[in-house]
C-alpha cells in the first residue's frame, strides 16, 4: 500500500508518499509545496488544494495521514495552519481516500519506539527506516514521512489505532 | 450585485446572501450549513464544501465575504475555525468568485457605524438594514449577513477597504 504523509502549512506543506510493503518502508515521492506569500489567501489555498489533486493523481495513494495537532500558545499559528489543514483533509476526502489522523505522541511513538522522542531522533529514524542519504529538508517533508511511516506501522498493527 | 457572507465554522457555518442595489440591502436567502459531529473531519469538511457549492451554484454570487479573525485565547478553537475557513475560501477560489476579508471592527464599523458595537447591536441593525422581522438564529446566521452587508458598503465606497 501507499500512504500519503502531509504536514500542512499555507506557506509551505510538506507531502510524503511511502509504500509499505511486507514489513518495509520505501519512499516513492517526497518534496514541499509552496505558496506564494504576495497572493491573497483564497488562492494560495486554492494552489495547495491543485497541489494535493496533482500529487494525489500522479501517485494514487492508498491512504492519507495528517498529524493532528494541538497548539498550547499561538493561536494565529493554529488558525493558519488550520487552514491548510483543512484543504489537506478536503484533497483526500474529495478523492475517495481514506483519510487517518494522528497525534504527535503516536508519530513519536511509531517511528522511534518513545513517545517522548525530541525533533532529531524522529528525522533521524526517518532516514534510516527509509534508507535515505540524507535527512529530508526542509522539517515539513521530514514530519510528512514520519506520519506516513506512522500510518504504516499501526495499520500493520492489529492493536494499533485506526478510525 | 450579490453578496455571499460567511460565517465558518465546522458544527455551523452560517450563510448569508444579499443584494446590493442603488443603495439598499435585499436578503436573498440566509441560513447555515451543519455537519454531523458522529463524521471524520475530513468527511464533515467534504459535506461543506459541497454544501457551499450548491448555494453557489444555486445564487451565483459575485463576491464572497468572510471575517477575518484574530483569537487571542483558545488555539484549539482557532484551529477548528481554520479549518471551516479554509474550505469556505477554497469554495470561493475555485468558483472564480472574489473573496474579501473584513476585520471585525471593519463588519461593525460598516453596519453599525461604530467599530466597538457589541453584538447585540449588530444584530439590531442587520435586522433593521435587511427589513427582517426579526434576528435571524443561530448567531451564526447574522454574523454571515453582517459581513455581506459590510462588503457592500466598502465597495460602494470610495474610500472604502478593498481588494
Amino acid at each position: 500500500m501507499i500512504i500519503l504523509g502531509i504536514d500542512p502549512g499555507t506557506a509551505i506543506t510538506g507531502f510524503g508518499l511511502v509504500e509499505y510493503l511486507g514489513n518495509r518502508y520505501k519512499p516513492i515521492a517526497y518534496s514541499c509545496l509552496r505558496t506564494d506569500p504576495e497572493l491573497p489567501l483564497d488562492l494560495r489555498l486554492q494552489r495547495l488544494y491543485q497541489g494535493l489533486q496533482e500529487i494525489i493523481g500522479t501517485y494514487k495513494p492508498d491512504f492519507m495521514a495528517v498529524e493532528q495537532l494541538f497548539f498550547n500558545k499561538n493561536a494565529r499559528t493554529a488558525l493558519a495552519v488550520g487552514h491548510a489543514r483543512g484543504i489537506a483533509l478536503l484533497a483526500g476526502a474529495n478523492a475517495g481516500i481514506p483519510v487517518a489522523e494522528y497525534t504527535p505522541l503516536q508519530v513519536k511513538q511509531a517511528v522511534t519506539g518513545y513517545g517522548k522522542a525530541d525533533k532529531h531522533q524522529v528525522q533521524f529514524m526517518v532516514k534510516t527506516l527509509l534508507s535515505l542519504k540524507e535527512i529530508p529538508k526542509p522539517d515539513d517533508v521530514a514530519d510528512a514521512l514520519a506520519v506516513a511511516i506512522c500510518h504504516a506501522h499501526w495499520s500493520s498493527d492489529p492493536g494499533g489505532l485506526m478510525r
